[in-house]
């Protein structure tokens, strides 16, 4: 599903990342950097042990405006106040059986959410996550699959992890990135046909082709250039290396 | 459809994370985190500015195993030498348009290939990334969707998302995908090497190699035999065809 520009950009602006009591303000930073790198800037700080900090600023590496612009507040509830979608982080089993989400479901969850609602994702502590009082304020609980054997994700990796796929889901996803209108055309059927008859009668002029196993050569190296789809440019580059090696060979008979 | 747990195991072991010249010990230690949240434990440091490090520990915090195991080398060709699938990441545009995979789709890529082939992925320098002759090394460019406007990403973090992607596709891959054992083995990057000298010197002998212009014409056909991923019979049938070009072009000076 792709959303018109100004669209994605509002409905990434609705969501809120929350990080609960982060003791290392590095940390902070690095959640900067990574909410920035995927279109996000609305950082919510609830009691953070040291802020503002260079370290955190300095991790932020040009995300710093992220940090100017978080909010800092006392309470998880002050901060989720105006929000209608509360997912909280989680790398704990819980005895308790919450509604779980992976992060993709959890993109998903929140492009489908009314238009107009604000969406707060929940952090909590570098070493002991969100408490069960914490997690009553959420409606999902969101879980990063990860090795059972070695589950703590650093804070920002799992930042990062989750707004990669809320990019992914906003779609906004550069069509740039599907390569420059300047590419050179892809060679039709007809070129190469008349580029596979160009190399069987070079590969009979440098003597490689033996009557009895042309066939099944011609097919082996036709296997590999239709695999390959050549641009134009390549096709003349590799009829290029076959006239040469050719007109050696015609000079070699007369 | 999840594959039993040594399977999947064994598909991520075969998967090599590579660094090459990272300046910052701290985010090598970060990257060791990462992959082993994501259960994977095969690092190559390429010519590391500083290793092993206090810092590099202190972040890997509690996967220091990996960077115990890790092994270093001075050259990219050293780690991917055995590989048969590589890919290199990068968040610029290149000039030259490269054949592209957003991290799903790199995930998508390594899950299909043979069992038993050994890939590797390829992230450069926390400020340049890779260089274009490291790149020349790499089937696929992996470029990790983002901001435009603010697009590198930490060096842990993009491989926090890559591993991510990984894992989840192996727990996903379905078991009849896998090919059967019978086919004959890719190349590997050792073995295209080869190759590529050997064509370097046919098309010199064949005279089609201006000096000038020689790095690059070596560069597209790169492009073109590094993106077709030959099995070893394939490979055997070129080799033969160069020989050809070049055993006539010798009697011929003669």
């Amino acid at each position: 599903m792709f959303f018109p520009h100004k669209e994605i950009h509002a409905l990434l602006s609705n969501i809120k990342i929350v990080l609960v009591e982060t003791t290392h303000p590095g940390n902070i930073g690095a959640v900067a950097r990574a909410m920035k790198n995927m279109k996000m800037h609305n950082l919510w700080l609830v009691s953070p042990k040291i802020f503002p900090s260079a370290d955190a600023t300095s991790r932020a590496s040009g995300a710093d405006d992220i940090l100017a612009r978080a909010s800092v507040c006392r309470y998880l509830q002050e901060a989720i106040a105006d929000c209608q979608l509360i997912i909280g982080a989680s790398a704990r089993c819980r005895t308790i059986s919450w509604p779980e989400l992976t992060p993709r479901e959890c993109a998903e969850k929140v492009m489908i959410s009314e238009p107009g609602n604000n969406v707060a994702i929940v952090f909590g502590r570098e070493n002991s996550g969100l408490k069960n009082h914490e997690l009553d304020l959420c409606r999902y609980l969101l879980r990063i699959p990860c090795n059972s054997e070695y589950s703590s994700l650093n804070l920002a990796a799992a930042v990062q992890v989750v707004c990669y796929e809320l990019f992914i889901a906003s779609g906004l996803q550069e069509q740039a990135s599907i390569g420059d209108k300047g590419e050179t055309p892809l060679a039709t059927a007809a070129q190469m046909e008349s580029f596979y008859t160009h190399l069987y009668r070079a590969l009979t002029d440098i003597g490689f082709m033996h009557p009895d196993k042309s066939n099944s050569i011609m097919r082996r190296l036709r296997r590999i250039y239709n695999r390959v789809q050549l641009d134009t440019k390549e096709l003349d580059i590799l009829r290029g290396i076959l006239r040469m090696s050719q007109g050696e060979g015609r000079k070699r008979k007369h």
